[in-house]
């Protein structure tokens, strides 16, 4: 038995966030010393490099699990299922909830019992946990429902990735422009279709040296409490790690499932940053000796930045429904799914639609 | 095939706080007001129904993730693996990391790639992800391995649960004294023996009334910042709603097992409160018309006090190396786990050793 998405939803905040709105920001560097450039020329290599124009961010009376329960509720309804039904109820997040005039994470209870318990679903036997795995959490949390499945343990799950990446960045940081807040989520279910659905997996974490490759840090800003801590990465680090490790995990996934590299239609690739998205996708085609095809890897980072473990929910949820200019998802079509982040963690599915 | 646990480790803390180191406190009630008794018939009281007389505090120098690692260390060399063919490493929390001078929960990446880190594992293959299900946290993570082996993603797993409440607790609330740190974990395999491991096990998430019921709500004292929180529960409530469903998932566990009633050797209860365990139990015996057998429940709490998803784990390796007097398991015993928390959350397992 295979398993496939049979409903899917998202949110996309509606506050937009632009470039120019981090113009009065004071960006220092990581020993708290001003930036050589001014703030335009920050952005604007920023924008080089991230591809990001905007940013969307959460209202202020929004919590995370708010808009997971707006993304779940969508996905539900796309199935067209009795949320009853539900076995499972698996949400993937890094930061727990944070009100935007705090610095605690609140997640007791867990998110996922919130998301259930907006939902109004009263069946005990509907399982809702949370997990934490760096942005590729979705990813994850559909490789866990697979199990689920694939055990008997459960027939229909759940899977949501939402972040509120806002409350937790340092202003003081240019990376703090990247970050943004979204919610996916999925249904689950297996199918008797062993041609279609989710084909192949894998998954690795890469801790010996890569543990603290994103971190929660203080600011940048020595005089700011340096007990308060945010968001914070290595980014160079991680991009040498992305390329030497991404694409050979892809390929693996891809030889796993049979599917001959020509057949794949669309990499939809965790939305970090899209130079090192080009060029893991880049590295993925030449470990096959082949080029790059053109539109093969659909962004969204332009105008939603990097909304952590729901970049790929809300990708492919933009795409089914014709969201997305140029880019498409049809019956048939071959996806791989693949996604890095904090722990270091890195996954793959190849997906038939 | 059936999972069972092939190694068994804990870390209890050092720092022993009995019931007279709160003698000070300022105990208030939920509207902030000081209570009508004095700390010595409070503490008498706090005594007679949760049967504490101490609880275990880490030292300021720890973290949640650095227990978890020692307990992990103890569940590999009890195991005797080479910990380099784990497949999973599933850690069970539910408040971060928090340093004792500081409010902020750290979980980024997880604590399931420290302890990974910690461990020296190079394998990316083994998957590190953490789970937030409240203190049935750890039995979860022993479900999700058992998904995982069924379902043959994985042959062996560690399943961690830890935390160190002592750096959550509202010092002006009473039930602060119930809650403690420590850590337990288990090497968790696949066993061609149908008839032993675990054999039946049983998940609800009560969401709809009772989400709320176990919170991270303000300090007590109302001059305290607001935006400050801590953990909070409405004991009463849990009391009721704890009597009214987990004797009855335990019984839907046991019948599932196949299991007679009077086969059952122990019952490993998460020791939340000995008045309210002991309820539970008497309940749970009284479904199946029988009398509760004397010295069936084994309790850790009056020495060690309530350490969320460190409980089970931590009282079945107490027990397995005979260093809870007058309780032992031996080869062959059917024991049931049974745990009720946040969330609300309530799972049992049955065990055959």
């Amino acid at each position: 038995m295979n398993i496939k998405i049979t409903g899917s939803g998202s949110y996309i905040p509606n506050r937009i966030v632009t470039n120019k709105d981090f113009e009065s920001h004071q960006f220092l560097d990581e020993a708290g010393n001003a930036l050589a450039y001014s703030n335009e020329v920050v952005a604007e290599k920023f924008r080089q490099i991230t591809g990001i124009d905007e940013r969307r961010y959460v209202e202020d009376n929004l919590l995370t699990s708010d808009i997971a329960f707006f993304a779940a509720e969508r996905a539900i309804e796309d199935a067209g299922i009795d949320p009853e039904t539900l076995d499972y109820i698996i949400f993937a997040h890094n930061f727990g909830n944070v009100k935007p005039d705090a610095i605690q994470a609140d997640m007791v209870p867990s998110l996922a019992a919130r998301v259930k318990h907006s939902l109004r679903i009263k069946n005990p036997s509907c399982v809702a946990y949370d997990i934490l795995f760096g942005c590729p959490g979705w990813v994850e949390g559909v490789i866990q429902a697979q199990a689920y499945i694939k055990s008997g343990m459960a027939k229909r799950c759940l899977v949501i990735g939402a972040e509120t990446l806002s409350r937790v960045v340092d202003h003081h940081d240019r990376d703090s422009m990247i970050y943004s807040d979204g919610a996916g989520a999925s249904v689950i279910e297996g199918t008797p279709d062993g041609d279609r659905g989710v084909l192949a997996h894998v998954t690795a974490s890469y801790t010996y040296d890569e543990a603290n490759f994103l971190y929660f840090g203080g600011s940048y800003n020595k005089e700011h409490d340096q007990n308060i801590r945010y968001i914070k990465m290595y980014g160079r680090k991680i991009y040498e790690f992305a390329l030497n490790h991404v694409p050979q995990a892809m390929k693996e996934c891809l030889e796993k499932s049979g599917v001959a590299i020509g057949d794949l239609k669309k990499i939809l690739i965790h939305q970090a940053n899209e130079k090192m998205d080009e060029a893991i996708v880049h590295r993925f085609y030449k470990l096959h000796g082949i080029p790059m095809p053109e539109r093969v890897m659909p962004m969204s980072i332009h105008k939603l930045g990097n909304s952590s473990v729901a970049t790929i929910p809300t990708l492919y949820d933009l795409m089914l429904k014709g969201q997305l200019p140029d880019q498409e998802l049809n019956k048939g079509d071959v996806v791989l799914f693949a996604s890095v982040g904090a722990g270091m963690n890195i996954n793959a599915i190849v997906y038939k639609i």
